[in-house]
């Protein structure tokens, strides 16, 4: 097993903070967008706890209050994080050091602070020295072709998979975060960092490099192709319609593991014309029958 | 435009063959599976025309039966064949020129045949000097990760595309072929077998590849990856659990497309890789941007 992966026990379902009666549990949403907004609705429809969101301008704060009618909305941290036991941010992985650093001083001893990111390493390095043990990372496998709040979905998590990176952080912190994501109906998994950043490498980042190459491929060729094209075509692609400057912040904050699958993709596919070149119908069937096997797993 | 094509005028819909209630017109159809016998739904859903089926063996036949009803079934071409106007071939590519022989002799002088094979410079090069111009290759964009009788539906080709080959065919042979496909829901359009073979393999062969190959990369590195996977991972690799022997005569038959189209892929990989090295963010952002642009014209 060249990643390791944990599922957490899923023993510890009942002591969840977030299905208490307890409405005074507060949960601080950091610049929701599709995944904050969605953990937003999910939380007010299947828990008692209070949403506070801070947004970054007024018209982020608009729609926020519009969409997501939280308890509280602020563009002023001061009004946010004081009083709130968890801390979730839900911004661009680029934008978390600098306000984190603003966030720090107003947070209460005991609140926990994770974030949503689709990177780990770069996001532990940041964050793990302004919080410290506070912080559990997180990253639910959940999203869309669509992004920003109007694409949130208060069903996103059903059944979505949430990896944490916890680095050493007490028992109550890790568990907080993991009650956060069963409660909206998520299964947590844990992991290293580095081992998050090498999975997500491959069933999250690959994935979109290789539909958007596909597009590419077929489109250079003559875009009206496309009106040729049946279902395979279509899903195949799906992903490659994410917004470009997400992708772009996600490929260079996960390079080298991203770099590493982006190798072996080729090199699978280079084996893969190797057979065809040779009209080996023994190593093509191989080749086909061992991806129906491995994707029926799923 | 590299690849030419060109969509079939639409003012002759209602000429159609199909769509008359006369129905004593008959179609007949060799060895349906997932194509052939939703064709066979859709014909005796949205037409009048009677459905014959050839069967190649007594538990094929007996499917046949159970799931088509159709007018008549046999597993001997004698008995299907004569006083049918339209033949339509649903075998493998690799098995037509040997079935057309003996269908050849049997054949109403009157009567057009077609196919709904995968590849068309090979199924043409088999098949016109058996059939000379009675015969318009036809290829249904439509199908499924599944395959065989039991999958058919009957909705299979609303909206779907047909691609026609034809080869100097008369006028009402094609007409008739169109009028075959727009009866159940599709649209035709009309190509050389080469650019077709060419478009086929940029849009329904490569992201067969590229969906496998995605799923053996993920796989080798640790099969439980997969668990992780959200909905990304899910829709790009779907295909990659299509029937690896089709997949293997589809490959092998249309090699030379492929092994171009598999090549061009590597190379949009080979870039992408390069900017990814430099950390050259615009030209990522000029990537994902263009992907983004042409997938959203489908």
């Amino acid at each position: 097993m060249l990643i390791g992966l944990r599922p957490t026990e899923r023993m510890h379902a009942n002591s969840c903070f977030f299905t208490t009666n307890d409405s005074s549990q507060t949960v601080a949403l950091i610049a929701p967008g599709l995944i904050g907004g969605s953990l937003a609705l999910a939380l007010k429809k299947r828990t008692d706890c209070k949403v506070r969101v801070w947004a970054r301008d007024p018209v982020a704060l608009q729609q926020v209050e519009g969409v997501l009618c939280p308890s509280k909305a602020s563009l002023k941290f001061e009004e946010i994080i004081p009083g709130t036991k968890m801390i979730v941010f839900c911004t661009p992985v680029n934008a978390m050091g600098r306000l984190a650093r603003q966030i720090y001083p107003l947070l209460d001893k005991d609140a926990v602070v994770t974030d949503v990111g689709s990177v780990k390493a770069a996001v532990m390095g940041e964050l793990v020295p302004i919080f410290n043990d506070r912080f559990v990372g997180g990253h639910p496998m959940a999203g869309s072709e669509r992004h920003g709040l109007e694409s949130a979905r208060e069903d996103l998590f059903e059944n979505a998979v949430c990896i944490l990176t916890p680095l050493n952080s007490p028992h109550p912190c890790l568990q907080m975060v993991r009650d956060l994501w069963t409660a909206v109906g998520a299964r947590t998994f844990e992991m290293t960092p580095e081992a998050h950043d090498a999975a997500v490498s491959l069933i999250s980042h690959l994935p979109h490099a290789a539909a958007a190459a596909l597009v590419n491929v077929v489109c250079s060729q003559n875009v009206a192709l496309q009106k040729l094209s049946g279902g395979g075509y279509r899903d195949t692609t799906r992903i490659a319609q994410g917004a470009p400057e997400l992708w772009v912040n996600i490929f260079l904050e996960n390079r080298e593991p991203i770099l590493k699958a982006l190798s072996e993709y080729r090199n699978q596919l280079e084996a893969l014309s190797h057979f065809l070149r040779l009209a080996d119908s023994n190593a093509l069937r191989s080749f086909f029958e061992e991806a129906k096997a491995f994707r029926s797993l799923v």
